[in-house]
């Protein structure tokens, strides 16, 4: 035995120990559970048109991109996404990365230096934590959705670049963030808001174009935005928004952009074709929030601004018995625990979707109820 | 104009004065140009086998997997993905990323941190660079090749747990690694050596296996793989490869796996139709080697361990003269000038394709003798 592999069977140890080993559990292509854990909340992954326009793309331009966006592999099927990207959400311009991932490592490492500040909500996404981290920024954590906090921070920018960090509707709790008091305070110090988009594209707004455009901040000068492809829209891949200066920059100089090979062309077009039935009003968010709403009252929690309602939990294994509880009788829904959860409260995460059918959304809102009711106690 | 706007707008006057601007040009589906610039070696993203895959996958999977591996994103395709490539490649397990970027900061993040010791080759790509930032640890470079330089930082690791990174084909000179030499130093220190494949699998060995099968390493206690299959497979996503004890770490412990969608079905089931590809012998990177030999002849240039052929010229200009003159008679190849390389030198950078007939394949020799001889003078 090397000292690695006895450094990996102790680490697993200690996981087992602290009951947090996970495992991966492979799943069919046809189940005949009701899903309200994926981010798939309208269903477009399975959209008809949405499938077509994937696989013509494999037929018209093969499985992959070939090379990186800066040599070869920029098709203009990445272009006409980028287009449809920036206009539905208001912006100028667009850039597509490989992942929502890579989208804010992108963005962030190429804004930001070690002489620069970001300014971070406590609760936002494990990518753009460690986006700060690559950046080599100095990163002061704020409490979750405290403006003040915010204003304090900047203050002591000084003359250093300096960006916040938030997203629309945040991940885990499925809260919202006071965009327009954060846009104030960072047009007030000179600083740039960040706002990762990645669950409010195709939820926030009639037509889903996103909390930032909905908020009427889409174009402001102090404000850019971050996405996935990979939710709501059905496919995969991220995004950057904002001015056709910001998508030159890092053209240039996001190194997580520029080594990377372009996105595929079929989650290209699967997202372009997903936009487009947003874009024309063939779809629309608004069920996700009137069945959110349902399922929020009939749970006792708050509404969510999205399509992710967390449910607290009294522990770790209840949260884990209400899931098991659920699936057994249909029902897939998300469990986060610690260290997945900002707050050490371990929860039910449950998206709501608009796919399954009345009937099947009454049954999923009995048995999530009966699930949660049973195990809380 | 803000301070914001102010900053870009500088930024890109110094890029525009150094002649270091970049821009897109998206690419149309079909053209008459022959692709000596792409990673698409095998021409396998147009592959019949290849393409039917990928949509197939796309009618019974839909366009996202919708959700991280360890929620709903893991479907039976990518286990069964992971497990044919374990297989091809002669590790024990497989785990699938959604980039070659993301399968880098998975491996090297989930296995140091600030406590450790990394040894990185400096030739070493974008993505290994990052990861290495990204995980904290002290990162020593060494010199291009130099064993006993490796041998010697990795004496300065004391207790620490040390990673040393290197590729099997270098992605900018593609030329090989000194791969059974650096094992021996790895475990003679009790060291992992991390082998990033991107350019090695579907290239080195008479099937395509890779370098590190090829050289017999493969399961050797103190050497892991990464790789990527949006080169030579054809497709997206990338893969880290080694014991089921590292992977069920990863899988417990990387956040760039933990915290991003899982690859999506399309360049997923592509992937693994490439494999079968390979693994059935029904293609081989034989034609690879044996028209790179042809190529380095011609331009009097060493020859490559891999598809990837690194032409030295005199200047920047004089490599860009080279591209344009080559395309302009139609074959386009690839142009590396600082900071894109690592010594300074700019250069051509030639990809060795099987995919363009004999035909094509001579009139590209032509094109390239007499546009690298036209402007090296
Ligand atoms: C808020 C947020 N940002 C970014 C990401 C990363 O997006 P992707 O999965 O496309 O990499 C996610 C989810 O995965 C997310 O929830
Ligand atoms: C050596 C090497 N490693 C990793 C990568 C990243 O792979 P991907 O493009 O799949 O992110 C690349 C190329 O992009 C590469 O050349």
């Amino acid at each position: 035995m090397t000292a690695w592999t006895g450094w990996l069977a102790e680490q697993r140890t200690t996981r087992e120990t602290a009951g947090l080993q996970r495992t991966l559990r492979p799943r069919q292509a046809a189940e005949d559970t009701i899903d309200l854990a994926s981010n798939d909340y309208l269903g477009l992954s399975k959209h008809p048109d949405v499938c077509r326009a994937a696989s013509d793309a494999v037929l018209t331009w093969g499985t992959g991109a070939g090379a990186s966006r800066l040599v070869t592999g920029t098709t203009t099927l990445h272009a006409d996404l980028e287009r449809a990207l920036s206009e539905f959400t208001g912006h100028e311009a667009a850039l597509v990365c490989s992942t929502g991932y890579h989208a804010n490592l992108a963005a962030v490492t190429a804004l930001v230096d070690r002489h620069s500040l970001i300014v971070s909500d406590e609760h936002v996404h494990a990518s753009l934590i460690d986006a700060a981290r690559l950046s080599k920024a100095a990163v002061t954590v704020v409490p979750h959705n405290d403006v003040t906090a915010v204003r304090d921070a900047l203050a002591e920018a000084g003359g250093r670049r300096a960006v916040v960090l938030t997203e629309s509707v945040f991940s885990v709790l499925g809260d919202a963030s006071p965009l327009a008091d954060l846009a104030d305070v960072c047009a007030a110090a000179g600083a740039l808001l960040l706002v990762d988009e990645a669950h409010g594209l195709g939820v926030i707004g009639e037509d889903g174009g996103g909390a930032v455009r909905t908020a009427g901040l889409a174009g402001h000068p102090n404000v850019i935005m971050t996405a996935t492809l990979s939710k709501s829209l059905g496919a995969m891949g991220g995004a950057v928004l904002g001015s056709a200066e910001l998508v030159d920059h890092l053209v240039n100089r996001a190194r997580p952009f520029i080594f990377d090979t372009g996105l595929a062309p079929a989650p290209t077009a699967a997202a372009l074709a997903a936009l487009r039935l947003l874009r024309d009003r063939r779809l629309s968010p608004a069920g996700i929030h009137r069945r959110g709403g349902e399922l929020a009252e009939r749970l006792g929690v708050p509404r969510s601004a999205g399509a992710v309602l967390s449910v607290p939990m009294p522990s770790p294994g209840a949260a884990l018995a209400a899931q098991a509880d659920a699936l057994a009788t249909g029902v897939r829904v998300g469990c986060f625990r610690p260290p997945s959860v900002p707050d050490g409260v371990s929860r039910l995460r449950i998206t709501t979707h608009i796919g399954p059918d009345d009937e099947s959304w009454t049954h999923a809102l009995d048995v999530l109820t009966a699930a949660v009711r049973r195990c809380r106690t």
